[in-house]
């Protein structure tokens, strides 16, 4: 559905990885960078980024009387995506800005796809559907032990659904994002999250720098 | 994703059509039609039926800052959908219940499909996702002039998003549910809803008359 014509010093970037992996931590740090170079940088999140958005995200993120259907995770985290397309994402790449998301379709194949086991085609369908072309131009991969990031992740206070599921959902998350980054090798870029901010964030400069 | 497995008792029923048609007032004295004769029935509508379904009822209905978009409504409802096959319509029919629902699938290809213009194959993919091959056994499209369905709809207080549509848009909707019924004449029976509520049950229980 989305207009997929960008300006030619749009850049659309997203911030993957799982729970702890430093994605919100490194994202304003990033767009700092780019502004002060001069770009205008758009900031955004899933699922979020809207009020209809931030809407979805509290009935995603809440707990029900019965375990939520994975296809109805699935279909809510897509409409909340719809809206972010194209209320923030496609005006913001229109006129020319950087776009950095903490997290977007990635999330849905390893969180739902894989973990939750609805399958790869299932995504792939919506994401046509919704997204039309529209793709990242980049994704960082925030890679790094399962274990690190949930204790990373604790000490953030309260936890959702998500932080609170098993080991074993969290590895199918981390090696479906593996998966794919390692498929698609020009679009993705696996950065090692175990290393110090510092360090995370001169590997985030290297792998943006083809594209400023 | 729906298992599909009926029980040979079981029978599912769709209650369509416009804003004040009448569907409320009739599911529920159908309902005690069979009960008397012995059936089980589970009433039920859409969106909601569940827990996490009525809180993305609550989503829809709701108005934000900007105009909803059209595919984001659209995926709320078939994410609504998906937890109502699971939790309420699918378990029912596998015991052999008859399952009468207060609006289903063919009200997302009038509202969405038709009268918000996303098109009947937006609607279709998803009712495959969704819905595998499950479909209502019987739809009883409640049919009368707009600004008659209106003028009741009215009397019941205060409208929704959707109440406070343009009459073009309802138009809209109603030509698409009789091109559905027009065009699927096994499944589907047009039932005169500008008849009285007397009149309108006495057409309901000869549409179902086959299905007793
Ligand atoms: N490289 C790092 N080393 C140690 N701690 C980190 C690092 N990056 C982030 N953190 C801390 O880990 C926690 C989770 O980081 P956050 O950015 O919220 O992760 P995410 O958004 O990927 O879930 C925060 O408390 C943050 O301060
Ligand atoms: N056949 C009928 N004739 C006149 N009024 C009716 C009839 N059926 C229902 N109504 C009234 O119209 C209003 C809308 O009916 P309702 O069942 O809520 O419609 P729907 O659920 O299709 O929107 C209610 O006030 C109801 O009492
Ligand atoms: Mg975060
Ligand atoms: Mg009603």
């Amino acid at each position: 559905m989305s207009v997929a014509q960008s300006n030619s010093a749009a850049r659309f970037i997203a911030f993957e990885g799982g729970e702890g992996a430093g994605k919100s931590t490194q994202i304003e740090a990033v767009a700092d960078l780019l502004r002060a170079a001069g770009h205008e940088v758009v900031c955004t999140r899933e699922p979020g980024g809207t009020a209809l958005g931030e809407a979805i995200r509290g009935v995603l993120m809440n707990d029900y009387d019965r375990p939520m259907p994975a296809m109805s995770e699935l279909l809510l985290v897509f409409a909340a995506r719809a809206a972010h397309l194209a209320e923030v994402i496609e005006p913001a790449l229109a006129r020319g800005a950087w776009v950095l998301t903490d997290r977007f379709t990635d999330a849905s194949y390893a969180y739902q796809g894989a973990a939750r086991g609805l399958g790869d085609d299932a995504i792939a369908t919506l994401e046509t559907l919704v997204q039309g072309e529209r793709r990242p131009d980049r994704v960082l991969l925030f890679d790094l032990p399962v274990a690190q990031g949930l204790a990373r992740a604790g000490k953030r206070g309260e936890g959702n659904r998500f932080d609170r599921e098993t080991l074993a959902f969290h590895e199918q998350v981390r090696a479906a994002y593996l998966a794919r980054a390692g498929s698609m090798p020009e679009r993705y870029r696996v950065v090692d999250a175990s290393d110090d901010m510092d360090g995370v964030r001169v590997q985030i400069e290297r792998a943006l720098a083809d594209l400023v």
